[in-house]
C-alpha cells in the first residue's frame, strides 16, 4: 500500500504531535489521480461536471487529493475508458455507462432507456430506489464502482432532413442513433448509421445520413445542422434523461479512507446537480437561437411515438429473455418508473400543465 | 479568533512536521457548531436533510467539524431561528426562508412562490440563474449567508371538508394557509387561519377550520385528516416547489477556511438532492395509501386555479410597488421561470405527457 509513504513525515514528529499527525496523514493522504473521459471538451456542459468534481475534491481536501482530467482520446478512445480504469491507465472515468452495454446489457438502465425515467425520477431511483446499488452490482465483476455525476435532462429527438409526417416516413431513414434505441428503431425500418461529431454535417451533404440525434439545444447549436437538416424534433424519447457517471477502479475506491470516500460522493453529487442546472439554464436561450436561425421545431407525430413505444416494449422483452440480469434490472427500473409517474401525474405534471397553459394565453 | 487555539499542538512539533502540521491545523481546525431547525423531527424527510448535512460535514472532515442538531423549539421557536443564528445562540439554521418574509418580503423567492418554479427549475435558478447570489444579497443586512439544502418538490393543495365545485366555494373558507399565499387568497374571500400541527384535526372537528394545507402525501398521512376533511386537492400551487435552506452566521461563514466552505457547500448540495429524492421515492406509495384510506383525490377546479393565478398577479404587483427589493427579485425570478418553461414545454413536458398517456391506456 502506498499509504505507508504518507506516514514518513510523521515518523520524525516530536512528542506533541506524535498522536495527531499520523491520524491526519492516514485520513488525509496525498493522492493524485487521473480521470479519463468519454466526452470531448466541446461537450462543455457535460465536461464541466468533471471539472466541478475535481475542483471540489481538491478544495475539500486542501489540495491533498487531486484529479487530473483527460478528455476523450487523450488516454484512450471514448468507449475504452472503463478498460483504462481496470488496467490502471487511469484511476477513474467520466462516462455514460450505456456506452458499455456490449459488456453488460443491463448497464443501459444506469444512463437512461427509451421511455425511461426523467432526470428527477432517475435521481430518486439512484438514491432511494436502490438504483446506485443495482448499477454497482453490475459493475463489481468489472472491478469498478460508479456514482452518478451529471445529467443532461430530456434531450432533443434530433435533426431530420425532411418533415416526418407519419411513422411510414421512418422506413429506410439513415439515422445517426446508437445503442439500444438504434437497435429498436430497426423494427420501424430505420437504418442506424454511425457518424462521428465531425462527420455529421458532411454525411448529410453526401446523402449518407437523413437524420441525426445529438444532445440538446446548447450542444446541438454547435453542429450547425439547420442548413442541411432543418426539421428539429422533440422529445428525445430514447432516454427520459441521460445520467453521466464517474466510474472508479474498485480496489482504489476501497482503499480510500472513509473521509475521502465521502468527499468523492459529495463532489460527485455537486457535479450531478450542477450539470443538470447548467443544461436547464442554457437550453432555453439556445432553442430560441436555433429557431431564429431557421430550425423547424416540431413534436414527433403521435403515431411515431406510439410505434417507438411498441418497439421498445418488444425490444425490452427480447433483451430480458436473453439475459436474466437485464430482466432483473428492467423489472426494478420499470416498477420504480411506474410508481414515480403515479405521483408525478398528481403534483408536478398538473402544476407544469397549468403554468404552460396560462403562459400560452399570454 | 479561536483559530489560534488549534495551532497549540503544532507549536511543540519536531522539525520534521513543523511545516506540515500547522498547515493542516489551519486548514482543518476543530469546530463544533449548533444547528437550530424550524422543523420538528416529525417532518422526518425535511429533517433528514439536516442529518445528511451534518453527517457529511463530519465525515468529510474526519470528525473535526461537527454540527449538533436541534429540532424546532429546542433552542428557539421555529420562526426565530434566524435571530438565534444572528445572536449566537446557534451557528446555523435549517429553515424555509419564506417564513421570514416579515423581515424581508423578497425572501419568499428563496423558497417558492405561487405559480413559481418547479424544483428542478428552482435549482437551475439557484446555481446558474444568479438565485443563490440574489438570496444572499437579501441576507447580507441580516449578517446571514444561506445555501439551498433540500426541496419537497410540488406539494398537495391540502385537505378540504367539502368538495370544491367552483371558485365560489372558496368564499368564507377558513383555510390553514400562511404567508404570501394566505394573503393573496383573501382576494378570493378565503379566511387564512392559523393552526399548529397538533391543532389541525381538532380545529376541523370544532368547525374552526374548513381546509388545511400541509406538505405532501408522506407528511400529510401522519395527520390522519381523511376522516374530517376527505377532499384532497392538488396541485399545491402556492409554491411550485419548496426549497429548504441552511442559513449561517455570516461572520462565522467568512471565518471558515476555504476547505471547510467547500465541504459545507457540497454537504448542503447532498442534502438538497437527498431530501427531494426521498420525497419522490416516498410520495407515490403514500398517495396510494391515502386513497385506500378514503381520501378523495381531486384536481382543483380550473376556475379556482385561474382565480388564484389572477390573485397572485395582483398581489405580486402590489408587493413590488411597495418594495423595490421585492420588485427586483420578482423580475429576475419570473424572467428565469418564463425562460425555463420555454424549454420545459419542448422537452420535459411532452415527454412526461406521452408516458402518462401511454400508461393510462394500460
Amino acid at each position: 500500500m502506498k499509504r505507508r509513504e504518507f506516514l514518513t513525515g510523521a515518523g520524525v514528529a516530536g512528542a506533541g504531535v506524535a498522536m495527531a499527525a499520523p491520524a491526519i496523514a492516514q485520513s488525509a493522504p496525498t493522492i493524485a489521480w487521473k480521470l479519463t473521459s468519454s466526452f470531448p471538451t466541446t461537450l462543455d456542459t457535460i465536461w464541466s461536471g468533471a471539472q466541478t468534481f475535481a475542483d471540489a475534491v481538491r478544495d475539500m481536501t486542501n489540495g491533498r487529493f487531486t484529479i487530473e482530467l483527460y478528455p476523450a482520446g487523450e488516454i484512450v478512445p471514448p468507449l475504452e475508458v472503463l478498460d483504462a480504469v481496470k488496467s490502471g491507465k487511469a484511476d477513474c472515468a467520466q462516462t455514460a455507462l450505456f456506452y458499455h452495454w456490449g459488456v453488460q446489457p443491463a448497464l443501459v438502465f444506469a444512463t437512461g432507456v427509451p421511455f425511461g425515467m426523467n432526470a428527477r425520477e432517475q435521481n430518486a431511483f439512484f438514491r432511494h430506489g436502490g438504483g446506485t446499488d443495482l448499477v454497482n452490482e453490475l459493475l463489481v465483476e468489472q472491478e469498478l464502482f460508479a456514482l452518478p455525476a451529471g445529467n443532461t435532462g430530456c434531450q432533443m429527438g434530433g435533426w431530420f432532413r425532411n418533415e416526418l409526417r407519419s411513422v411510414a416516413d421512418m422506413r429506410g431513414l439513415k439515422f445517426r442513433v446508437s445503442g439500444l434505441a438504434g437497435k429498436m428503431l430497426t423494427r420501424l425500418g430505420v437504418i442506424p448509421t454511425g457518424a462521428s461529431r465531425a462527420q455529421i454535417a458532411g454525411a448529410f451533404e453526401s446523402g449518407a445520413l437523413d437524420a441525426a440525434g445529438w444532445v440538446s439545444p446548447i450542444d446541438d447549436e454547435k453542429l450547425s445542422l439547420v442548413r442541411v437538416a432543418p426539421w428539429y424534433y422533440y422529445p428525445g424519447w430514447w432516454q427520459g434523461s441521460m445520467a453521466i457517471h464517474l466510474a472508479f477502479n474498485l480496489a482504489k475506491w476501497n482503499a480510500l479512507p472513509k473521509t475521502y470516500q465521502t468527499v468523492v460522493r459529495a463532489a460527485a453529487e455537486l457535479a450531478n446537480a450542477d450539470v443538470l442546472a447548467r443544461y436547464d439554464a442554457l437550453n432555453p436561450q439556445a432553442v430560441r437561437r436555433l429557431v431564429e436561425a431557421g430550425a423547424k421545431l416540431r413534436a414527433f407525430p403521435q403515431d411515431v411515438m406510439e410505434a417507438c413505444w411498441q418497439a421498445s416494449v418488444a425490444e425490452f422483452r427480447e433483451a430480458g429473455a436473453a439475459d436474466p440480469a437485464f430482466q432483473r434490472v428492467y423489472d426494478a427500473y420499470m416498477s420504480f418508473r411506474n410508481e414515480q409517474y403515479v405521483w408525478w401525474q398528481v403534483a408536478e405534471y398538473p402544476y407544469d400543465n397549468f403554468i404552460i397553459r396560462q403562459r400560452a394565453k399570454g
